[in-house]
């Protein structure tokens, strides 16, 4: 992977508005693979206290997303065709780590995977799994 | 549906911080389905400007979980097992609106559908649908 | 849709031999939606003496797969990008009733929905429910 | 692992009529993971000569299903909740290798994983993803 890749791929994550709502920061990008953290805040929780389904999704969806992003071509734009999440335990702690990667690229459709870890007291639970499609746009890149 | 189960997803909806961090409000719950809105806002986007796909399964899947909860017995809580989201069209306009419905109704397993449209100038696209499983665990309603 | 689709549809069903093999029949052709017929043998079950999953699944994911094949232009194939199935009832009975319809037709993307009915003693029972994505491959057609 | 969970497993694999009707054989069991293999028959495939996405689907699910039973106590039985599959290449070759694991064990939702190969010529290829919820029934086991 050459640096333009990382670049555009920290690029992009900052013209993201959601992603400084949330305060999530981009900590690593390799060719194909991607990570995300999310520190734990209160106003991110649901009614038990734990970071919501939906939130936990949008950290998992973005670092799949951005792991297909690495393997395109410079002008393209990644979608989410769709994706399915199982969540396997509470979202608590003090940060989520969420790594994604592709599983099997292609010229219009990437299939990724990624974990979702809560880090609580240095000690990682694996919080979700996503899989999901997604869908190459070079059209979009041109006016993204 | 008595008044009690109306009022219990409107005590519980006002106890999820991330709902009024995003805006979401309640603005329908009959036995089985419970409709969520959400006024777009520029801070909730992704780098072209649509809602982000995880904001949109945010709403989706509340909307799910309450439409869960009142077939519910009264101390149960709802927990997301898992749920699948298909994106159909960017989500932008002036509110989403994600309506949520039971499709098999468990004792312990609860199956719901989901649609979330975009609404802009008066009129409604799909923006993506929802497949999700709930469970039930009545143990949480005692705590939670 | 014109009487060509129809023929198409059926002519792609023929040359299936695993619909021969498990004995589904092509009963009902409309522009963006079909139903496929399962008379229910006990050579298609598991060890309950319902039909294995994966049979509901292969009526539930042609039947899309047809569906959406009504909406494309005359030398294209359809493939299963993916689906989710959610099974709600066990499978028994007469037979199983599969209908799929295309929810977003796209020129390359095609997102479908299906539901799979039991039918037993005169009366239908849900038995699974389909989400499905299909890509159009006219180079597939070209040579299928 | 003690030998009884295996002969379990063997037991059950041999009551399900369909595992027969398409060829498949146990390869392997471990706590919490299963094989089992498919030689690739032409009744088992669709038009364009691959195996049919439902029979790839049918014995992933089935190793999902055995994987998570291994992990179960005596009584129990498994049912399909629901799963997601990811078809990445072509079903072609001698025979389907399905690898189904459990991610998360639950007292009540088992969360499975699995990898579908074919293998052709000696050499294998990822074919599909399956990401699948399975539930404990131990009233089922009581009967089945």
């Amino acid at each position: 992977m050459d640096t333009n890749i990382k670049q555009r791929v920290q690029d992009s994550f900052a013209c993201q508005p959601v992603l400084a709502t949330i305060g999530a920061t981009l900590t690593r990008v390799r060719s194909g693979e991607v990570t995300i953290e999310l520190p734990i805040r209160s106003d991110l929780t649901q009614q038990h206290g734990f970071v919501h389904a939906g939130i936990v999704t949008l950290v998992a969806d973005t670092a799949c997303g951005y792991a297909a992003l690495t393997l395109m071509p410079p002008l393209a734009a990644v979608l989410s065709v769709e994706f399915k999440v199982n969540f396997l335990s509470p979202a608590t702690g003090e940060k989520l780590i969420a790594r994604g990667w592709v599983i099997k690229p292609g010229k219009t459709i990437m299939v990724c995977q990624g974990e979702i870890h809560a880090r609580n007291g240095g000690e990682d639970k694996l919080v979700a799994i996503i899989l999901a499609t997604m869908i190459t746009r070079e059209d979009v890149g041109l006016v993204g």
